[in-house]
């Protein structure tokens, strides 16, 4: 029986390349996996497979009785609905410790650094395994892009170290250079529905006893939603409605200024003017300085709940 | 600002040891952390503390507003009743994934190996710290312990391999005999009180909406318990009541004709023989080859309820 590798609902490429990475890792160690994702990829992912000649895994989002490893999340809300029958044989991450909980003992790898591929990288050492140049590739855009080529909070000492080994081993000289041109990819956003765009990089979190939608996009220039935003905010409210939702949020982020523009639709905004301090304008907010959802917008939003 | 080590409630010796160790390489490492424990020590772990020169951690059990690395589990069940009100940075454990949680990203080192002093030594060699002689001896007998001597189902290659390289470190060359020292200690039984040997290894699981109790004293030879079976039994029923169980379960372990003799206090007793296919016959029943309460008791007794 084969186990399956995959990664987050709404998948980022994190979650994509480290399904990759990962059971590449898995099958050279003797175990038989398959790399599969839990729904579409984004502009920015399809860059990664296409630049690196990956292959796309396999859309499965169902896994009742299945052996699975699963990547960059610990959450239910997270995972695939029948995941409770599911045997969960490993976790690797880079977040908060979710809900998840498992009846047989797991190996898991969590970290508190910016990328899961970080880790996968530290494991494929760990077994002293060689990481082909192609994955290698892939796995250095995962993390360029999880920590917004090293601008983000969220980034550590152990990922730039990592991004320069991986680039060594891709062959790759300017590797600021190839995440600024996946960001320039990131930031086409004038093809997308309204809806693609809200969820392309869209997590739901449990907050007291509500469910809080945080979506983001991140540009090199904010001026090309200039003249989406009552689209967006329009597909924001029945995003809501859909996933049965206390608040959504949306944040435009400008990884050139660095800076949030936070757009919020939410029974009761003023629980996020009192989490950052700010006043909404338009059901609107700047914010300074984010550019991590995990750690500039989620600390500070759930003890609001 | 310290971060304190510390393993489950009524801690074992690989709660103990682990915490000291772990401890000892974090602090190598340039934090500033204190090993403690939960609870008062076992003969055997005293036996190992005077074996190796060990200093006793420190007794607490109020962890609000710490930051803790905590050992050896990761349920509610087994930690402190201030849990959610400290950080959690750490974990490292060889038990399923429990269910607590945490607000930021930590470190997780969780591997389905026979014990969390397996994993602390793989800690050691990944930061190349060398680990002095006598945590070795105590790391070596902590992971003697939990595998029975290698004997447990949940002991695996990586345990036998790293318990040599622990027994060179220590200079010792019969570890096993070492092992059957610590066992005989474990063995001495007599001087206990009833509720010193129902709650030796005693955890807590939460099983469906109600809570199971699962003891197990692991001795060399079943005689020792034959005058003692009405007074354990008089206390299973007294701690039942105490802890607010629907089961409470005595494993009396005999790790030489490995197998347990498994006493039951229940409201539906049904649920231990359906479990383990046997009939209970004076509220007991002999389990040949149970060694492992984690491998061999708790994933079948957890469908019942």
């Amino acid at each position: 029986m084969s186990t399956y590798v995959f990664g987050h609902t709404n998948p980022d490429s994190d979650s994509i390349v480290g399904a990759i990475a990962l059971s590449y890792l898995k099958n050279k160690l003797g175990e038989d996996t398959i790399p599969t994702r839990q729904g579409i990829i984004s502009p920015e992912t399809q860059f990664i497979l296409d630049k690196f000649n990956g292959t796309l895994p396999e859309l499965k989002t169902s896994y009742a009785g299945e052996d699975v490893y699963i990547l960059d999340f610990s959450d239910k809300a997270q995972a695939p609905e029948d995941i409770a029958e599911a045997t969960i044989v490993g976790i690797i991450d880079h977040h908060k410790l979710g809900d998840l909980t498992t009846d047989t003992p797991l190996e898991c790898w969590i970290r508190p650094v910016g990328c899961s591929n970080t880790i996968i990288k530290e494991m494929f050492d760990y077994h002293e395994v060689e990481i082909p140049k192609e994955i290698a590739g892939m796995m250095l855009c995962a993390i360029l892009s999880d920590t917004v080529i090293f601008k983000s909070p969220t980034c550590t000492k152990m990922d730039t170290k990592i991004c320069k080994q991986l680039a060594e081993i891709a062959g790759i000289e300017d590797y600021k250079g190839l995440g600024m041109e996946m960001f320039i990819v990131k930031s086409a956003v004038q093809d997308a529905t309204p809806r693609e765009l809200t969820t392309r990089d869209y997590k739901k979190f449990d907050m007291g006893s509500v469910k809080v939608g945080v979506g983001q996009l991140e540009v090199v220039d904010l001026s090309v939603f200039d003249n989406m935003k009552d689209d967006l905010f329009e597909d924001m409210k029945k995003l809501k409605e859909d996933d049965g939702l206390h608040s959504c949020a949306l944040l435009l982020t400008d990884i050139m200024t660095e800076g949030s523009q936070m757009l919020v639709v939410s029974d009761d905004a003023s629980k996020f003017e009192k989490a950052f301090d700010v006043k909404l304008e338009d059901n609107q907010a700047w914010l300074p300085g984010v550019l991590s959802r995990k750690k500039q917008i989620i600390p500070f939003l759930q003890p609001q709940f």
